[in-house]
């Protein structure tokens, strides 16, 4: 009883709140997430002040800053829509206005849902017979090593399934704490992540002087010093690269094989620009198709997680968070466990699991609807593998801009000169100099990217991430507005 | 480099997984969650018995083990699922198929969307004009008190939005670590959820002798007992009940607002039954009404989130994965975490806010779609309310079983009488009391209900929780089976 009317307050008067920044989750105030952080914020005040009629020397606020391609304006893949109206409302399977293949699919899943209803609970793990679809789907892009469908999981967007893995792995205390290497730059989602489960986060940098590569040597130097406070347990790599844009050579994927085998470390491998490959010469290779074809010890011992999304590739279907994740080689008992972790979660939505399907198990060349999938697909995916290289042409010829070849994903991530003056202005502002640059180039033209140091990047070094994703007609001259107003600047600072 | 050294492994044969039972995360391992446990794998199993042709007591298995409404075969609401499909595929919009209401909406829905499309990322909190919509209803439900849109937040399902706020309120070890009262019984996303955060959970005990009724003595007990172990800081409540089926009373709610802010503790409310009461003489008062109406310093200061979902009510859209939280009286530096916390998961899936919005802005009386909405609505809800009687009274019926009034939600929570003999044949096999007689159930009858044990309940009584879905025609047979089968069971064991 002493205890209780310890803490019971007298009742005059203010109390200060239960929840505070001084009592809440520690771990939660060290998130930082860049790709939505001030300067997004900013983006929308000015567009509401534009929307008011407030003059500025800019029209619109470009918003290069997110990889969300329709909200840049690409146009959803008409037979993706089709199916998932025909399961929404399933009165319209009656009507003439839809393909015969686009029913025969909507049939199908609905026959595979509770009650014949996309508004049923699935089962935690994802409706069963997607399931299978994106087995079939792993093998058929792996050369047929098999997939089993009990070691998919489908998810909310891949970022979930990125979380869930993540959490599984977090242990220890001090010096035992799990620490998880990651690149820098990185997507912010992991080292979010890594704060909000208090792991360690461990940086190995990709080579910006080779196109971004992923090198075993730094991953072994990043590795050994991570040793000496915390138990690193787990490799990230994203492949092809956000924010970097390369796309990782079989060799190079092998060596990172070897070398999370020999250290122990469990493999996260994040693939959701599977299909954003761009670059003469470059190609995807699956971590699990390496990691099969390289036989024992490898392929029967090396733990896995490979992660993809809707949200990316040829549809962009960010909205519908639909993802998956499969596991290799993971422990059974482990396996339950996260089971048992994701039923808490109910089920992911039914309509992300939905389209997910259809990306795995596209209309075949046999199908009314083949020729317009295929033509809708391809001109995405054209668009964007032009976009890449004029992205890299433009800033390559503006003198103090270097950009890598944008070989997949979505972005540039160039790297920009800053004069010491300017950097010594940031500083002054209690500011990144890139977000100082970042910020100014968004008062001063409305367009919208992130500066690097929310990705991270070397000391002394600055850049910016660019999505790839403005239509075509918009992107040239945003590309040279921005060229420009570096020159301004860096002649402004100097 | 000597760390590095010694951790490698030599390579010759097996090494030991990096991810196992003993290396994983020990707050997953202690995660339960008995809605989707053994009991539910193993009537998985059995319907797959069942259609391979093996012989069995039974030839369906019944799930009324979920509140998974159109997974027992209702059907869903026709003007959601009009405006639904119209945002999927907008060609629709020139169909003389779609009443001009559902199309009206679906226009305003897009507009909002970016790229005008339910394909790109909402901002995290939710799409803007979606929250209005919620902040509208609250008013309406509350009887025009004010709700602020940007208090509200939309998630994936109501799931998410009671995690986050938990998450936000975990902090300290030992005996500073965040305690949170929740129900006993309760929805074991709480037990859930507190062992994977590593809080401490403190049950209060809701009075079976009092339909369920929460006591604030009760409460106190609790409390006072958790202060010497942890640090209390939040306090649940789930009106209607889930599983127990009770409606709070107002006076009740009252001296809960009052305790919770004596004693300084953080209100969640779940009310994503709110739609669903049932009883003679019930009615539901939200805690934000209450608190506001009983003015300050609780209108002014206390604490709490209160959550939504779409999942349950009349809609029964669980698929979809909507839901929101609002927040009162959240200090502002907070809020400010939650909202970047939120950002790093992108956003809750848009098909679930186009839903959500549906809901909180149902067509109007001067609507073509009112007349067929309002019938619809109203079907269902007098549907559960007939079966939530007719729960009540069949089970009162039977000797051994004793069953609390349905008030609201959608399931029944009886207590069952269960032999000595029955209880020590539990304990030999290790399975608690009422988990022998569900299994027993389920392995004679086909029917699927959840042991009291995976919600909690008082030392020494037995439960099981039923939900009323079924379709009214096979829950009368259903009821009577079971009441059969606790006879037989009785007469077995004594
Ligand atoms: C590398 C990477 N991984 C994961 C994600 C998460 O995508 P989603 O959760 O929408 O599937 C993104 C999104 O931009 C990404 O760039
Ligand atoms: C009391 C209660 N809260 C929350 C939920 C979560 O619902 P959802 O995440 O589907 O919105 C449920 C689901 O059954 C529930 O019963």
């Amino acid at each position: 009883m002493g205890t209780c009317l310890m803490t019971s307050v007298a009742m005059n008067g203010l109390k200060e709140k239960v929840l505070t920044l001084d009592t809440m989750n520690p771990c939660v105030r060290r998130v930082e997430y860049a790709v939505r952080g001030p300067i997004v914020l900013r983006a929308l005040e000015l567009e509401q002040e534009l929307r008011q009629g407030v003059k500025k020397p800019f029209t619109e606020v470009i918003r290069a800053n997110i990889g969300d391609a329709q909200a840049m304006g690409q146009k959803p893949i008409t037979f993706l829509r089709q199916v998932l109206a025909l399961c929404v409302h399933p009165d319209l399977l009656n009507s003439p206005d839809f393909p015969e293949d686009a029913k025969r699919k909507a049939e199908r899943i609905l026959q595979a849902c509770g009650g014949h209803s996309l508004g049923a609970y699935s089962v935690s793990s994802g409706i069963q017979l997607i399931r299978e679809d994106v087995a079939s789907y792993i093998e058929r892009r792996d050369g047929g090593i098999p997939a089993d469908p009990n070691n998919i999981y489908l998810s909310t967007g891949a970022s979930d399934a990125i979380l869930t893995v993540l959490k599984l792995l977090v242990a220890g205390e001090g010096p035992t704490r799990t620490g998880v290497l990651i690149p820098i730059p990185q997507y912010p989602l992991y080292s979010a992540a890594l704060a909000e489960l208090n792991a360690v986060q461990v940086d190995y940098y990709l080579d910006e002087e080779r196109a971004w590569a992923l090198d075993v040597a730094e991953l072994r130097r990043a590795l050994c010093q991570a040793r000496d406070h915390c138990c690193p347990r787990a490799l990230c790599i994203i492949n092809p690269g956000n924010p970097t844009g390369q796309v990782q050579a079989r060799e190079c994927i092998e060596a990172v094989i070897r070398f999370a085998f020999e250290e122990r470390l469990f493999l996260m491998a994040d693939e959701v620009y599977q299909d954003n490959v761009y670059a003469e010469g470059s190609q995807f290779h699956s971590f699990k198709k390496v990691l099969t074809e390289m036989g024992p010890p490898y392929a029967t011992q090396q733990e896995l997680a490979s992660f993809h999304s809707v949200s990316k590739g040829y549809m962009g279907e960010c909205g519908f968070r639909g993802g998956y994740v499969e596991v290799v080689n993971l422990d059974a008992a482990v396996q339950q466990q996260m089971q048992k972790l994701l039923s808490v979660r109910l089920c992911p939505p039914v309509p992300g699991q939905v389209l997910l399907s259809m990306v795995v198990s596209p209309p075949a060349p046999s199908d009314p609807s083949f020729a317009q999938f295929q033509a809708e697909r391809q001109a995405v995916l054209a668009e964007l593998a032009a976009k890449a290289k004029l992205t890299e042409q433009v800033f390559n010829e503006a003198p103090g801009i270097r950009c890598n070849p944008v070989q997949g994903a979505m972005y540039s991530f160039p790297r920009v000169q800053l004069p010491p003056r300017a950097v010594q202005r940031a500083q002054e502002l209690g500011l990144a100099p890139d977000m100082f640059f970042c910020m100014r180039l968004l008062e001063e033209t409305g367009i919208c990217v992130v500066p690097g140091s929310g990705f991270g990047q070397r000391e002394g070094t600055y850049h910016f991430r660019m999505t790839i994703l403005p239509p075509m007609e918009k992107l040239r001259p945003l590309l040279e507005k921005l060229s420009q107003f570096h020159a301004k600047f860096t002649r402004e600072y100097s």
